[in-house]
């Protein structure tokens, strides 16, 4: 497949970004295996997905270091190897002419026709300057606070007029996926700020045959709570509770430990548990930021659970991982399952991705293996035999 | 259905046995919930599992203690609640009249004929006097060693020869399936020992008709690999090393700390992760006997894995559980679940019981949400809508 | 020694009071060992303790629950062995009679002086009625939020002119120190309130030759801060950050989950790091109400240092306790400590406990042995040769 | 102070050795802070200890690997940080020309006057090519098995005797013990090996005045026990179990999977409680070999304490280190503080440094901040006010 494919991420100067940026950059030239690409795996076979040399990346930012630079911090931090930034320095330094400014909380507020316009034209531009088969919006930028809730969300005309009259009610997130489904990019929310999660947003979506995913990318806490979860349910073990702490370094923990800010992230926490077990359970989950860990997180759960006769048991996890590591291979994973969805004129909530998300849209299932099983089904279901 | 099983079990005096006797007595009285008893969740309604209440329980063993008087220990142990020994004081003395002495290691070596026919003569008149409508017999006694391979473990006819001859080519827990077979009950091996695991055995079983399922119950470490093996796995997350260590207390302690009888355990605890992952790790499992814990036991397990670009990042868990609270509703629930095999005319082994088991026969499937839902198709399978 | 000694508690139908008015009964009755009490260690014979059975409990507290009901519960909850309260009973009534109503934090404020005046009148009544020979009151009730400062703080005329004025410038707890004080009683704050710790407080203290110790007892993630700091220190290992959980059952959990009330507790958790490194670390402490833990607490400590060339290594640890288990041993401790110091005429704050506070009066030293030879050489330092 | 004292390293070549001498270079060039050093405290000013810029490293070892290349791949490891080894390569170069072959476990059984006799001549060599003031002997080779009970171990003179006539008596590390007294050298045991623990050779130091120090560096669960199990003991908590795994990369892994070998190891490890907590304890130690782990160690320690009234509680720890980065700065400490000892006249073993060890020589105390304490007493002794 000689096709390419645009990868347009929101925060494309962050860790999670260049992470990505520069690994995909290493993985086409056989300077890194695919560790952590799900879509590298053998069942991905022949499912038509697009080359990760075939991605091509751009994206909107809001502050200007050039991402060679944040690639060098980021070996500082441990999250890419020593050497791989100046291996594809080319690649890199190319990247930089697809980066715009991003579109500000401000200026979402005060002039969102504006911004809506700007966005939805850079898009155009990178795909045409680029010709792009297809592309994908992704965001990686920090967490919104909640967006307060307005009428002209549930209806694309009223939401159109709002915007016409300069009312500021979407977030930059959600600004950002009318952009793309105008621009007739697909859209992955990767934080758990709104973006695309609006119904008005859906229903233009579905009218475009444009795809979207979401929301909050699940790569610590809530992946093991996923994996674990199912193991207490089958075995009809009853949870007590499960009380979870975060500690996070770097941007990430001052982000969020900002209690605003984390609301989104911890109710997109929370609902996983109560899914999958099938009750209410006590399940405090705290966010502390610790400038030290850097780039790094490490949560702590403990678990308190009831087996046969009543008898009180426990289990404790740590968990320590480097955040732009577990993040970045699944923003490739799902810019190439974007790409394959626009391929196979999917339009609409893409439920079949939950497995990359703590608050899957479209579906309730919360199972790992059987998030798993349903990417498999999904990918598989256009295979040609 | 107001039939009667028989629920015949190996080590019926010991902690596992003592708890899944007493614990069935109390749920039949209302006196305990069903936390614990997978066939108790709202999945397994209406697939014609036989009542908890409508277990009979006997058994063998080679100690004489009474079952009240274990239960009393127990609840010192912690793996019974106080008072209720007492409450199913009448049940528990209406068993022993079921039990029977156990076949030891050395009339298996000397006069393993003898022996066979003792115990099958011991289960006709378990069925006949209670009016059993099936039985099974499970294994719960000590680990064996494992067996030297003889010829006739491989052939039904050699291996009623060799019986006949005096040769002691059989373990007790062989021997024992030997005899569930001829008197036509099922047999579940729920420890790592032979049991029915040669080929003569299994042939013998389907030509009975009569299920087999095992090996080694799931309650612990591996339990907890087998569902998170495969996030690591799904998520294509490469695993470096996984190292575990068990504080064991009481007898199953002493008896691991035996490198020997150890040998079969850490086997059927190593194929796990292999089968899962794809490919081979570096995982040191050991088994320390610690006489303190009691009851208890305490997994630590070490997970140093592989992201993106090769950066390294580390797992840890503990498990602090009651051995019997956790194996004694499995004990239950595979009671009824070979039932309800035999109602169905099921004989040979089971693979759809691969939820339960360490080493599962007759399937390589280890990864525990995919055997979740085998077992659950399995159920569902026979149900009339 | 025949003389016996009084200790008035602050809350003293609480977990904690009510576990150590239990243990000090069936110690004395010979019915429990004497784990926990540090004044039962070698060390400290000959150095004129009262003995356990020679201490009269009585005390305050605002509820009304039967000291008696509270051990059972305790029972429940697994502070207290089964069958303990039964056999202490006859001793459990009899403190009933001790025991009065406690001061609200409306009656401090309102009316200070007749909350003070009745203080001192039910501690006078309890010597005279029980013929002691010294007393102590130690306080064991919620903590308080932090005081606001007054200038009557500082100096003994002013506070008492401001109390006969009806001001109400002192929370309950040092309302109660400073009855002790006029009613010739030691004082030991427990809890992170204020009580004796305002200089007016101290100077009458000493007038009075009244010894007073605190501040807030030391019994789990601090003490083992204060156990495992000086071996960083000593060592040379600099600590970069040292995050710590808290998760808190019961009654202190609830408490403790408000910001306010939290503060004072965490500030006196926060001193010990920095006292023993020599350095400011980040060292965020979180409490989290888990209430299905009850009379447990558990916390978890994630310790990031640095050794030689600046490598970087962790440590973390678990510690699961039950809450009064913990603290009740050293109520009695102290309460024999106080009854020394004042047999010896010792007034005024006493350094020489640091050893059971988080927070420790008139000194600095926080390192764990070091306050421990501390106290060791105090309590040796009046034994006569 | 211009004088130049010798560090004369056993397993010169090794990983604890190229941190040591790499990081001492690194140290005297101000390329790295003094954390982890000990003597670098300000409790240690003005004690007359030598510049780390003033000692000279030589050694034996019995493989040739350049220890330029060994500090390169110790960068690998992440035991030295990148660009180091090139900083102070000129360094590194020098100390090529003061090592030499060690002695092999052939050559100590088969020839020992002669391998004793190159021994002597080496350090002589040493010390006047490079113009010594003084100097030490540390053993950082791999662990020997303990050695055989011999009657010429008690006395000097038959052992001399025995070694005249061939009798391979010594183990190499005995040897090189007697080859330093012979020389005038101290000697530092920093592994679990014999060295110069034979009576016949203690007495033999003390004639000559030369010191000895050891046994076995204390760098990490030992540590940690020494530093912990005093609070339990203090607080008069009774531990009940303290069972303790670590999981061992690389060599020293390999080495002390070897039960044999690793018998000298746990057997220094175990005395550390019962002396510390005065009663015996069940606490296994296990050494696990997990190659993956390299330079790396983790130590999981589960320890069940019993409080008031025999409430059974429990704490848990894991130690994550890179073991020549605990190791290596203690290496540097002894070889300064044994120059002081020389300085003073100091002869015989120093039981003021059992602070660094985890069996400690000529004294039973085993609590970690009085080993602290005696240390600091031991080195103000000295110094001249």
């Amino acid at each position: 497949m000689s096709a390419r494919h645009g990868v347009w991420l929101l925060g494309a100067r962050g860790s999670v970004a260049t992470t990505a940026i520069t690994g995909a950059a290493a993985l086409d030239a056989g300077l890194a295996p695919a560790t952590g690409l799900v879509t590298e795996r053998p069942e991905f076979d022949g499912a038509g997905l697009p080359e990760v040399g075939a991605l091509v990346f751009g994206g909107h930012d809001v502050v200007e270091t050039p991402v060679a630079l944040r690639a060098n911090r980021l070996v500082d931090g441990g999250a890419i190897p020593p050497g791989l930034p100046a291996a594809v320095a080319d690649v890199l330094a190319r990247i930089e002419s697809n980066l715009r400014p991003g579109i500000s909380w401000h200026e979402a507020r005060a002039q969102p026709r504006a911004a809506l316009d700007r966005a939805v034209a850079d898009l155009r531009e990178f795909r045409e300057r680029n010709g792009l088969a297809s592309g994908v919006v992704i965001n990686l930028s920090s967490t919104e606070p909640p967006v307060e809730p307005h009428p002209a969300h549930g209806d694309p005309d009223q939401l159109r007029a709002a915007l016409d009259r300069g009312l500021g009610v979407l977030p930059p997130s959600s600004l950002y996926a009318l952009a793309a489904i105008e621009a007739g990019f697909g859209f992955v929310e990767f934080t758990p700020s709104t973006g695309p999660t609006l119904p008005a947003l859906t229903k233009l979506a579905r009218a475009a045959g444009v795809p979207l995913a979401g929301r909050d990318g699940k790569t610590g806490e809530t992946l093991l709570k996923a994996a674990l979860a199912p193991a207490f349910a089958s075995r009809a073990l009853r949870v007590r509770s499960w009380a979870g702490t975060n500690l996070l370094g770097g941007g990430d923990g001052e982000t969020l430990a900002d209690p605003v800010r984390a609301s989104a992230k911890l109710e997109s926490k929370g609902r996983c548990l109560e899914e999958i077990l099938g009750y209410s359970v006590e399940a405090p989950v705290r966010i502390e930021n610790v400038r030290d860990l850097g780039e790094w997180k490490t949560a702590w759960d403990h678990i308190a659970f009831e087996g046969f006769l009543g008898v009180r048991m426990k289990m404790q996890f740590t968990w320590e991982g480097c955040d732009s590591t577990l993040a970045a291979p699944l923003v490739i994973d799902l810019a190439r399952l974007s790409a394959l969805a626009i391929a196979r004129g999917e339009g609409g909530i893409l439920p079949s991705l939950a497995f990359f998300f703590k608050d899957p849209a479209g579906t309730n299932e919360h199972a790992l293996e059987r998030q798993h099983l349903m990417l498999l089904e999904w990918v598989r279901s256009g295979v040609r035999v």
